[in-house]
């Protein structure tokens, strides 16, 4: 822990790599020679990659990022210079590369990444201990282990129903300890994790909210589980510094969440679920990642079967929506699947399971 | 068939429905009064309903295409229209509500779409017949039935490998009438469509082709099976309109195939696989829809997950480039299976096929 | 101030407007019957509108936002519901149909808005008095008005710098005093926006806090103008959405920003500057629209054409970073004008605004 | 010309720069010695550039496309390689590198690039000679030389008016013939592109045949000048090499248009149009770029204003709809100017041009 600390003090960590300055065609070799003697005089030694037509300049330095950064400003406006290339992921702590080992966090005896695959479900908000106590039920008798249910809801506009704040944590805590399920809420600014964090087991941090800079650093402060949902244009290597500043801070438990992109076509679907970003995640990072089929396609027909491709191709688990009564849903109702669908869907994807050896 | 030949006769045989003009929020009544004596004098009786702020106004009559996009541009024109709502679908012949039964088409025994799930593998481009006849071998010994290769390649860049042309189809035949698998082959314009049927089973429309409306008119007209791949940026309308040009000359023969959308994030992926399109498409059309996770992420360690994805969210079958030996690749190496790949692939299809009751 | 207060009460004031719910082609006379039976059971009278193939239905009453949103939920769930259509904007107080004068926002004597075209200049971060003081003496014998400066800098980067924080405010506070530009910064969450408002003219809510709900309420409350940034990803509506959230704290100065959307293609700039949402922006709503062509593009040299087409296009003024010396920035280097750019720019805006009778 | 000719032969010519190999964070030493064995036994010469975690390797020799695809295969499949930058644009005849002077093309008297600005007005579709002769006489009046109108219409469905064909050629010639007009045209397809360019001044080549190479080809073989269209997901670099598919049969008479990209929110506009990629194309390419506002918004109020923002931009001209009646048009009517918005948007856009120093 000290020295993660410690390592919060000298920002520039991301692993040192070559830098590649690509010059334009035709470059003059005065232009080349400044471009080199600027880099001399910052202390690298430039090493000059003829081309016939074009030459590259590399700077085989160990740099870190705001050294890369200053360079990269003077550089990229000298004469003659077409462009800079970046040759290493921008992202250390969240990188496969640093962590060979896949993450397993273990919240009250649920174990998520790491070779398990955990099902989250539940309303989209908590509506009243009826209402959630009835969901709490079916989840639980579904065998799903972790229940959700938002108390503070980011709603596009001022006059949707917006949660019922505290009292929808409290709701949410007497139902995670009447069943026994680990619980999990949206937390939507830093000043409100600890109060959050009293309630919760894993903290939420919405598809919205994953570049909330001073909300990733109090969950990261909090030591508490932090499931971090994609936003709906976030790149990849954005994701992954997302995540950064939560391990940044020291805490290690990060749980991403693919949950769908922006779409090309909004007629048919809310977003568009990117399947392929699982493996692609699974490849660079060794943290866990879930999929959230409910807001990925925004209609409930299609939940199940993106449920199931989910775990086809490789993801820790899923997130999905269910209601005791979506007609009657204060928020998201079209895409809650029905309790029946809901058990349906994990007798299904048990089956399916079965036969790819992954237990749930 | 005549009465198809007929239909093409009589443009705007789309399915009728109401159109809905909704007013500016403080329309006058005057405006309402014109907006009304307009569609009146068209021939069509307006319904009004009016709203606390804003009034809307339904046109209950049959309206064929013509009719509605000219009754569109007048009264979209016109003073306090705000918005002009379609309530159909601009498709037809794709549409289930057309046709309620899955389309299958049988091509020398195979049957495509209407329950089965087929396998199309191949190398990207016929590079000779060796390279096309050993690709075939191992296709046909991992159990799939529809070889692909290309003869004429769209590259972006007119330096790029064009393709073998007619020699490539020649090398295709041959190969095909060798294995006893079906053959699937691009065709690029119209005036090419006589020559590529001669030789190969399925006339494939790349995706830049998608809108290519004189080849799609061409291609129906042959009667031959069409393989119609999505464009990179279609919407899922505009995909089933581009088969109904297909369908329209008459030939029901139509296979739709998902190989990515434009992606939001190129770092990682060429394409983003659109999966949540297939269910959209099961239930929005009766045709059958293949896969493409080749293309559809442009990175051959993706293929395979993403294959078993789309037969789990209901695909009619895959399409996968597969090359002897991918670091020869004249075209698209990098995301191409190496045969072994290939066989395991088939193999941990199979296994997933069986638990799921399909059979490959 | 009253009214407001008791509007923020009812939730669900947008303008009522009638509902569509378009039926499925084929749907039965039953089905047709139970959705007019749903609607009649709520307390409003249903409108069929007949159509050949496929039938509507209109709700001609005054749903406010809950009711709209119940029925929705209901009746999208029903056998036979092919879609339901809104017929409304979901925004109200942001809406021209609601306040049909350009809103004007004074602030220590400059105005933004209903006329006048405003230059908002100075570097990404505040980095030192010196740094600052430079800039602003520029930005000030420009003619421009506005200073802005980061003090909390939105960094996709944990590793990059994060700004000066209260120090940056205060080097603002007196730069902007010494040299009487009105001031403006960014404020990242809710609970730092009495801080900085202590400090600044303007509030600055960044493009990633777009849908930072806490924030845009606090925001609201603070009474302070506001201007914020479109996300890179928000719609139109999601904007004035956002922007809805502070209006309907009772507080009117809310000031957009179009800053550049989600490139097509990141090779040659980091954002694609949406210049038409300008119009469509003045067309549906009364709030003063501000372009940023220096993130809208990124790209230093492509700063001064955007900035002329969005006087050109409408705008009522332009965010421009401007930097004493790019090269040594520590943030945002690439995108800042140097010195004589800037003061190059705001000559040929002038003589632009001279043509079309603009005078900043 | 001859060079020209010769020049197809050998593909590969493509500005040869140095290639970039990035090695994985912890390759072994034995992963980049047979990395630098692989480029050496191709007869290159690999430069190592060490980093403190990462390595990478250049080759500075002069590889053509295919040599540089074939490396790119082989290198980019082996172990511990992370990924292959490409340092060069895949363009060569359109790149401003390779011709530094401004392409001017000039048809009938009218300079089309290199200084000039020119106006192409018209019709989206001719509909008969009453319509489109009057159409020419306001183009004519307005002082704009060029005249647009299609004979073959590329629709969205199979149901929509198609064109008039020959029949729509016939009277654009006659028309332009009478007027004095340069005219401009789509052709759809390869087989075509010698009866549209009898009739025709200028081939189009529309964004949905972006990418139809057989179109291209034959299109450059004619010699006419060709007008092309950006796909609406293009990027840059991919626009450029259809260019260089047209001017690599020798045919150097290209001239760009945008018009539009997809959009991100389809709500107010049909596209987004890109107008921060005229001056990216004029960096990067000596050719002529024209802006299509009509199609770029595709709503009729948001022309002129986007007009002039293409002007003060750095564009060579624009191309805008205008219908005698739009209301009455056969397609597209939503988004032509009628005869007194022409008018005026041409009186606008000479003051402006006054103030600018450009004369049209």
């Amino acid at each position: 822990m000290t020295s993660r600390k410690g390592r919060k003090g000298d920002r520039g960590v991301i692993f040192a790599s070559p830098m590649i300055i690509v010059m334009q065609i035709g470059a003059a070799q005065e232009e080349i020679d400044l471009v080199a003697d600027a880099i001399r005089s910052r202390g690298y030694e430039p090493l000059v990659l003829p081309g016939q037509d074009r030459v590259a300049i590399g700077v085989p330095a160990s740099l870190n990022n705001d050294q890369r950064t200053d360079l990269e400003a003077v550089l990229g406006a000298m004469d003659g210079v077409s462009k800079i290339t970046q040759t290493s992921h921008p992202y250390k702590l969240a990188s496969r590369e640093f962590n060979r080992t896949d993450t397993s966090i273990e919240v009250k005896g649920v174990k998520i990444g790491g070779g398990s695959f955990v099902v989250m479900g539940g309303p989209c908000s908590v509506e009243s201990y009826e209402q959630f106590h009835k969901a709490a039920t079916i989840v639980k008798s579904s065998g799903a282990t972790i229940l959700r249910g938002g108390a503070f809801k980011p709603r596009t506009s001022p006059y949707s129903f917006q949660g019922l704040a505290e009292e929808g944590l409290k709701i949410l805590k007497s139902v995670g300890d009447e069943t026994g399920l680990v619980t999990i809420s949206e937390v939507m600014s830093g000043d409100m994790v600890s109060l959050v964090a009293e309630y919760v087991d894993i903290l939420q941090i919405g598809a919205r909210s994953m570049q909330n800079f001073p909300l990733l650093i109090e969950a990261g402060k909090s030591g508490k589980p932090v499931f971090l949902k994609r936003g709906p244009a976030a790149q990849i290597d954005d994701f992954l510094l997302a995540a950064e500043y939560v391990l940044n801070q020291g805490n290690p438990h990060v749980i991403l969440c693919e949950r769908g992109i922006i779409p090309l076509d909004r007629t048919y679907t809310r977003n568009t679920l990117d399947l392929s970003a699982v493996p692609v995640l699974k490849e660079h990072t060794h943290l866990p990642v879930i999929v959230d089929p409910s807001h990925g396609t925004g209609v409930a027909k299609y939940v199940t079967p993106m449920a199931k491709a989910a775990m086809v191709v490789g993801a820790d688990g899923i997130m999905v929506e269910m209601h005791p009564d979506p007609k009657s849903a204060l928020s998201d109702g079209s895409q809650a699947l029905t309790p029946d669908q809901f058990l349906k869907m994990m007798s299904e994807m048990r089956t399916l399971g079965a036969a790819l050896g992954i237990v749930l």
